[in-house]
């Protein structure tokens, strides 16, 4: 079968796979400083987003990635206060981040304020945390702001694209390092870390990279499915100096979720055959 | 972007999101009495099987299908010895069970013998274990085979198309009846039972109607990502009268796999608020 053009917008991934959605219509396009951004209504996924070709949110999955990248560290740490998020300009972090009274700050570092201001735009519900008064934003290059702090936050989420553009800084030891460095001592950190079965080289390289940083203990990937991303299935990895979630239980939210629960959480650690052989 | 379709196969699900692959050739197709049957060497899934134009097996992630399908029972099961696969033509779940030397009769129940010799042909390494001497072939209707017995097998195994085609029968209440029936009393069936996220009622109905025949403790959903599918995020349902996965451990395996593991089983129980919302 083959799709016609005018209505299917098509992500290639490496030349050799691809994932298409029928849309109604083209509701934003425009090349910004540093990527192509592109937002498309559609018949099943509802509005998606599309950064340099490639989905980044679908309002159908997208609850997943995002509760996926929040709550499992907010569910182990220990009276969180600060947090910063680099990436995410979309705001889907933040939506989780604010349901939580007893952060006190949340920062979201976004390099293209674009990005943040076109889903204000075509995706408000997902961008509303942003109007929250613990939230700022801050449009900088996230691997020269985390750089410029020390023992500081109790959670860094990067919610970052892929090794290419504008996230290729956000895949690097010394960035990692910057992480650490700014952490509170018993704070922690997740990355997404790609898809272990279609980018198996990036995931493994960046939990190797994360566990010379961290130490061999410290840094634990995570898998969870996000359907309209290569291969559906795909990891976070969580970081921490003092914090191991293998060993701990994760605390009950009071906040009503759709995807993440604490049997999820200890799920999410369970890791296939395939992926232990890896790192 | 657009596909070129001289080397591309496109699967188009509901009219709405397609996933398509890149292949080197089409060698094979065919129609048969029950279904077009297509097999694609592609660069970066190997050799995929697609029946009436759906993806059904890529060598690239087939090994979690498979594995999925098979172990999780197998894991739980007193002294099993009689199994019976219905579908699975491709001989994936056949190459799974095998690996267990207690099972003593494994029965291959397809309705479609050119799905069998195709793979035979094809994917000789996936359908090797139609070849064990405890193996056999059986060329019929799934449903009217498995209504001719009772207190008969240990497990079932439904390995079935969607419900389409020849797949229809395979989830109705009468064939739900009829696996309990050919069931011993400690035995269990698993079938799988679509995306929860892309075919919701598909896969709400299918468990409402397992829990109607064998009680509303003896239906248990789990997951799985098989990148291939359409969404991603699949279902399989066990089904027992006195094996309650929730309840039980699995028991560690003697055999190497590339995706279960016990923290997989376990796992894959685990789901996600809106599943739960949904049962």
């Amino acid at each position: 079968m083959s799709l016609n053009d005018k209505s299917w917008f098509t992500e290639i991934y490496g030349d050799s796979t691809a994932f298409s959605v029928r849309y109604k219509r083209k509701l934003y396009e425009e090349t910004s400083e540093y990527q192509q951004i592109e937002i498309f209504d559609t018949d099943v996924l509802g509005k998606v987003l599309i950064l340099n070709g490639c989905f980044m949110v679908t309002e159908k999955d997208t609850f997943i990635y995002h509760e996926m990248l929040v709550h499992p560290a907010m569910s182990l740490l220990e009276n969180p206060r600060k947090v910063v998020i680099i990436g995410g300009g979309d705001g889907g972090a933040v939506a989780e981040a604010v349901k939580y009274p007893q952060l006190e700050s949340i920062a979201l570092c976004e390099i293209d304020s674009k990005v943040v201001s076109s889903c204000r735009e075509h995706f408000p519900e997902l961008s509303s945390g942003l109007d929250d008064p613990r939230v700022r934003v801050l449009y900088e290059d996230g691997a020269a702001f985390i750089s410029r702090f020390e023992n500081e936050f109790d959670l860094v989420l990067v919610d970052s694209t892929d090794p290419v553009g504008p996230g290729v800084a956000l895949y690097e030891v010394a960035f990692y390092q910057n992480i650490r460095k700014s952490l509170k001592k018993n704070g922690a950190a997740v990355l997404q870390t790609e898809s272990p079965l279609f980018m198996p080289d990036v995931f493994e390289q960046s939990v190797k990279k994360l566990r010379g940083v961290f130490g061999a203990n410290g840094a634990t990937p995570y898998l969870t499915t996000i359907p309209s991303y290569p291969g559906g299935l795909w990891s976070f990895t969580m970081c921490s100096e003092t914090i191991d979630p293998l060993k701990m239980a994760p605390k009950q939210l009071n906040t009503k979720l759709n995807y993440y629960n604490t049997g999820i959480h200890e799920a999410a650690f369970a890791l296939p055959e395939f992926v232990h052989r890896m790192l």
